[in-house]
């Protein structure tokens, strides 16, 4: 049950979130959902403008009421930060500030591999119009920067924090799996070779006795063309049983063709 | 100048995004500032519940005007997909239904291939609460579906459109450095949806007529497993026109049934 290990894990912790000055109550709760849709839990605020708690951060959060009841205020970063050991910024990189820049899927490996040592991880985000001071930036170890396109590059916050607990959720799956898990839970069993050929050759018998393929130069490279796309769809059993249907309710009260 | 021209070649194009009977403007108007935030400019609206245009969805863009001015309002998911030669659904992959799911960043590879030989690719995306029907999920190549703690998987409909849309943007870095490129060097066209849409008339016309889809209760579930197999294959133009043939042939000269 690799899939209900890792979910545990990140349920159980995962890095803290803190939302440094936010303005909009819904923009808290946004990025509770989206930290709860992949697995993060811990928020923290620096000082929110409306206060705490606040009503629509709870509305916004769409039932991610955990993830809102867990949250915890602060006065300054600094004591939001205080007992962190591998600190992000979630920011566009300051003119003059010399700090290594990752992207989320980078940053997400390297707060993967941090947690899996048992260190405390921690994301800040800055207020919606400004973005992180300088004087927070400079407590993170690197930044975290979203690239996006450069005639439009303003990230809600909500969404900022969700790229980076997306990328977060998805480091789990490479950590775990190698590679991400396409489940088909209850697939059922793929039609074997010898009933998807006798379905063919049903078919091909009628189209012969409609004189279908024809002329008998390209009948070779007709069946293969109708073969084609049958086995492009990789054909299930029971879909086999559907299309020798189809077939014979076409093709049954047909009248020879002289 | 690589970062530039990938960006130029994103902001030109990308793949068109179907917004299926949404319903809150200001999810429309924050799928907008996604999609503009990663180089994507087509959206199309099937039949949004409050109208368009749309007041709260403008002030949600937030300057992504660009994609809300020039966005394309149609009655039904038929007309809005009329020219698209690869279609997704992005959705929970319904229990019932064989179809291939993809992970973002999976499908980001296939579009930007797709994307890369001319060929028109749209993803569509449900409504607010229910996402997308069956009879429309059937419509499509695959499912793209995000991986989210299983425990709180209901992602906000602007933030699936961001997700997916985040993939898309990362993906050119991936194409640009030649990782990815699958090329088929003369790949005919795909089958326009419209084309394919009228084949499977013609084909239930002709199974209604051999009283095939019966009874009544079962049809509209039988006519969703033959589609989905024919859309599973992904048809070439010509490949419709030789279904279309073979049709013609099996049913052509039957007896009608009393």
């Amino acid at each position: 049950m690799a899939g209900t290990d890792r979910t545990q894990k990140a349920i159980l912790g995962g890095p803290t979130v803190i939302l440094v000055n936010p303005q909009l109550g819904e923009n808290i709760g946004a990025s509770a959902r989206a930290m709860l849709n992949f697995g993060l839990t811990d928020l923290r605020l620096v000082n929110p403008r409306d206060g705490w708690p606040n009503r629509k951060a709870r509305s916004a959060a769409s039932h991610a009421d955990l993830v809102i009841d867990a949250a915890r205020v602060f006065e300054t970063t600094r004591e939001a930060l205080a007992e962190m050991q591998v600190i992000y910024a979630a920011t566009a990189r300051p003119r003059d500030m010399l700090k290594d820049e990752l992207a989320p899927h980078e940053a997400a490996l390297e707060m993967r591999a941090a947690f899996s040592r048992g260190q405390k991880v921690g994301i800040m985000f800055g207020p919606e119009r400004q973005g992180l001071a300088n004087d927070d930036i400079v407590l993170a170890r690197k930044i975290i920067s979203v690239p996006t396109n450069p005639a439009y590059a303003s990230l809600n916050l909500a969404q900022a924090v969700l790229l980076v607990a997306y990328e977060w959720f998805q480091s789990g799956d490479v950590i775990d799996a190698g590679r991400v898990r396409r489940t088909l839970p209850d697939e059922p069993p793929l039609a074997k070779h010898q009933d998807v050929i006798a379905m063919f050759e049903h078919l091909e018998a009628e189209l012969d006795s409609a004189k279908f393929l024809k002329p008998v130069e390209k009948r070779q490279r007709m069946i293969r063309n109708i073969r084609n796309i049958f086995q492009r769809a990789s054909l299930y059993e029971q879909e086999v049983r559907t299309l020798r249907g189809v077939i014979k309710a076409l093709s049954e009260s047909r009248e020879p063709i002289v």
